[in-house]
């Protein structure tokens, strides 16, 4: 296998680079597009009004476009991988392709003979064995898109059964704006189009004609929903506007991956607009705090809470926050991100309300995301060698009871004693299913539903049937010693026993991370000491107070960049890593995705 | 104002006729692509391999091509309307030009001089009225898009969280699939893609880059769906597949209406594969009842259950089962349909399956959808001319608690009160909402309430404080008739009296709309009956064994169409209206939008 370190921290530090110009280009010609485009646009934009939420999934085309030796190499010398994983790396290296012709791609469905490559092996192998063996998602026809398969779906649907009460019980109602945007929002300075376009899918024939003016297929609704915001609101009684929509978005990526970078995928977008900066800045920690508890206590992802950069802050931003996970493979995974956008949006649109004084303001607004990204994060966070590993709050299937039987004698008993565990269980309100099919051994089965990522199996024999009681197993604790015998089948005693473990599997996730990540983070006081940690694959964390240009060598020379400024710091006077200067904050520094 | 009824039932009929030149087009079209495209095609494919769902808001870009007149006839002839409602008809009539400069649009929102057309002064003014001032939707800045409001979303929500429930009782999964359809799924033949390419927005541009393909914006997922089928059903045990995604469906429709027709849409499309075509009748049939029970017990909508003639079956479908609305206007309104596909899917997909006796076979087929077309269906069932009235069962807001003082001193007690009512009402899980706002006149929001739709009213002023009671009042009756004084604000006495109304409501609803259908349907013995009753607006039900042809020269003649063979039949021998031969069943014609 060949090693790409060098070659990923050359790509890390050009795509980078390749973004920022980007999105300063973006900036540039949205508000230039807005001045021009609105009569009531104030001529004196500030260059920062921004076109791009938090870019989840996105983030790789140009630098496919900056650096396309590294994709041919990586082409070239794609390691040993098991079928399912090199049909995945070659869907994500044929980005020269329109179209992969699927038919031509082995299936993807579970073999009684699947491998999933060992994660210390290969974890991209590991990642991509996962999704195939698993079912969650499949290949779309066309290049870069992906089938989410119903039990990654189901993921998807918890995810969005979480937080949309989470957005509606803090005031947001959801909407739904149309996807096709006008060429003309974001076309008008001519010599900046070029550093957007090739993220762009362009509708160019309708009902059989060519368009008078190209669709842009939306790669996010900023400019789209402040068309339409500036139509709603007038006074300061229409603030604050608070909407959300889960919707499909587009984004042309060179490098594909399924969930973590497709070429279309699903989210949530907030966009808020507020009378006050306070207002604002209070909607946008809110909304990370959101965030944050559900990586938590949903996803038992450990998530890193904190301010980005300002190199890091999305352009048309006043601040970004960020929560980021840490995967199995070290790597950071930015899994949602919400910004206090200022007045930038609203002086490039002209976004104004009278006030109580009957003066003319400017709203203050902010934007938030999560996407289906942030299912590739919990299989980075808690899968191993044995497949997928879900925690409990999200999980599709909380429960598997199989029914294990030798003799024709022994199978009515132990079928029955199996449905009747379930429906107990169901009656209490858990995610269970009852895996009675014959033609497979109780043995394939734990192996398939330990590989589907089940937080808890029950086992039912003969012998269980007559003891009545049965037998728990955790996905989280391998073997023996996740196995306990003799749990009694009496109802009550039975569902508290199963809550609770699914409570102990739910809080050891969470654990086991929070170990995984603090033993990979490492205080580093110097230079040298960053270099040698992010060297390890780790996370370095020290104080920063240097320049964006010192920022930008780290990532230059290293790879890595500033996740964020965590929240939580450590007291004490701090000198910066880098030039020795005092420094009000520690900064986290590490590769991502 | 110019009557457009000649002009409208030409239309109709040149609609009808091109569609079905269409529609077969679309299905050889398909038909052979898949017999190319697929290795594993079995030539012998029928015909019939169907391309399009039940096209819920489709087929006018057809007509609009075929009789483009019509439109620009329309366009001159206006009638006078209202603001609002002036600005959907240019909207719908400007189909020649690919933007409407949305800034030069009269805003939508809420005035207190708000005015809605009368309903039976101008049915369509009327509509599109509702719709602006209920602030369900908004034009989007693209001609024929829509941006879908939250009063207007969470209407949409009402639906999803309804039929997702009884979607996944009934065995179905949710799932994904990619917008983007590679163009070479439909365009094998030639000669044919003219016939459908009218509908079809086109990527042709991704990345910055001329694809080499182009790509169809998903207009219905059959292609895509049965692409994948292909490659997950191999086995009897893999059936049945049973799966539903929630998504924007996009067709490039000429002539758009808010809602009932519009460039992008929302749906749900139910897709089905069976081992045996009594399974997928059974399903079939399944999704037609769970269709209708949400339209009379959610909806308060009286549809009409029944088969859809040969001649209005959907190509590619052995069976269509619709539901039909009967509109305010006395319009049918196609509002959900369930095909049985047959084999002709699979064998046109090459979709096969082995069965026990380890014989391959090609799989019986099913799909579905419904889409926020419906939303349009329950304004046009129930409004009146004070503006929109919503089903209890779907209402965002079921009821709207209105405080009311005149003197500063009782401000305090009104407004804890009507606190405590809400407080009350929410936790017994009433969705209640308070208007508290001081700036507007109680008058108003009556006013503005009743125009929202809202089933209930609760007033209360300080002699209702003093007297611990509330004043609750209909929606669906008018004045001092729907109002009742002296309702305790008990708790649980309040809770039992307003669940009570609004079930009182949800049921008046219905039987409202039932006697307004069973009134306007009128049993016909002949030709003249069946032309005199659509003259007269209605429905004509009568004895149908007739011809393909004699159903094309009633919709030639009179503009209606064969809206469907009601299940509910009356017993006894038949003669058909038109030939004086037995018949089995009697047909229900109607005009339609």
């Amino acid at each position: 296998m060949c090693s790409s370190k060098t070659s990923n921290s050359m790509l890390s530090a050009i795509t980078r680079t390749t973004i920022r110009k980007n999105a300063v280009a973006i900036i540039n010609l949205i508000s230039n597009a807005l001045t021009h485009s609105l009569q009531s646009g104030t001529p004196h934009h500030h260059g920062m009004g921004a076109l791009r939420l938090p870019s989840l999934t996105s983030l790789s085309s140009a630098a496919a476009a900056a650096a396309p030796r590294y994709y041919f190499y990586r082409q070239l010398c794609l390691p040993f991988r098991s079928v399912s994983a090199a049909k995945f790396s070659v869907q994500s290296s044929t980005f020269e392709k329109e179209l992969e012709p699927t038919s031509q791609k082995p299936r993807l469905q579970p073999k009684k003979d699947r491998v999933i490559t060992p994660r210390s092996q290969d974890f991209n192998a590991w990642y991509l064995d996962i999704i195939a063996n698993a079912e969650l998602a499949d290949y779309g026809p066309v290049r870069g898109t992906m089938v989410i398969r119903p039990y990654g779906y189901a993921i998807w649907e918890a995810i969005q059964d979480y937080l949309n009460v989470k957005f509606k019980e803090t005031g947001h109602s959801n909407m739904y704006f149309p996807q096709f945007i006008p060429y003309s929002f974001i076309e008008k300075e001519a010599s900046h189009v070029e550093g957007f376009s090739p993220e762009l899918a362009l509708v160019t024939v309708g009902g059989g004609k060519e368009l008078e003016e190209k669709l842009v297929v939306r790669p996010t609704s900023e400019t789209i929903v402040n068309h339409m915001f500036t139509q709603w609101i007038h006074s300061y009684r229409d603030l604050p506007l608070m909407i959300n929509q889960w919707a499909n978005v587009t984004r042309w990526e060179m490098r594909t991956k399924p969930f973590v970078r497709t070429l279309e995928f699903l989210w949530q977008e907030g966009h808020t607009a507020h009378a006050s900066p306070e207002e604002a800045e209070k909607e946008a920690l809110q909304m990370i705090d959101v965030y944050k508890n559900f990586a938590y206590e949903q996803a038992a992802i450990p998530v890193v809470v904190g301010r980005k950069s300002k190199v890091e802050t999305f352009a048309g931003a006043s601040k970004t926050y960020t929560i980021e996970a840490m995967m199995g493979d070290r790597k950071a995974l930015q899994a949602g991100t919400s910004h206090n956008l200022g007045q930038n949006f609203s002086r490039a649109f002209g976004t104004q309300f009278m006030d109580e004084n009957g003066e003319r303001q400017h709203a203050w607004q902010t934007s938030w995301a999560i996407s289906t990204r942030f299912i590739g994060g919990i299989i980075m966070t808690h899968g191993d060698d044995a497949g997928l590993m879900l925690p409990p709050n999200l999980a599709p299937i909380q429960v598997i009871v199989v029914p294990i039987w030798k003799k024709a004698d022994d199978k009515a008993g132990v079928l029955d004693a199996a449905s009747s565990v379930k429906e107990t269980l169901q009656a209490a309100g858990i995610r269970v299913k009852c895996d009675d099919a014959e033609q497979r051994t109780p043995g394939w089965k734990f192996n398939f539903w330990e590989m589907k990522g089940v937080p808890l199996r029950i086992e039912i024999g003969p012998r269980d049937v007559s003891n009545r009681s049965v037998v728990v197993c955790r996905r989280d604790i391998p073997g023996k010693q996740g196995k306990v015998f003799g749990i009694s089948m009496e109802s009550s005693t039975l569902v508290a026993y199963v809550k609770g473990k699914l409570d102990e599997v739910q809080s050891s996730l969470l654990e086991s991370a929070k170990s995984f990540r603090d033993g990979n983070i490492v205080d580093v006081t110097s230079y040298s000491e960053l270099k040698e940690a992010i060297a390890q694959g780790k996370w370095a964390r020290g104080p920063w107070s240097a320049s964006d240009n010192e920022e930008m060598k780290v990532k230059e020379e290293t790879g890595a960049t500033i996740r964020c400024f965590p929240f939580e710091q450590p007291e004490g006077a701090k000198k910066c890593l880098m030039t020795g200067n005092p420094a009000d904050e520690v900064a986290i520094f590490a590769k991502s995705y």
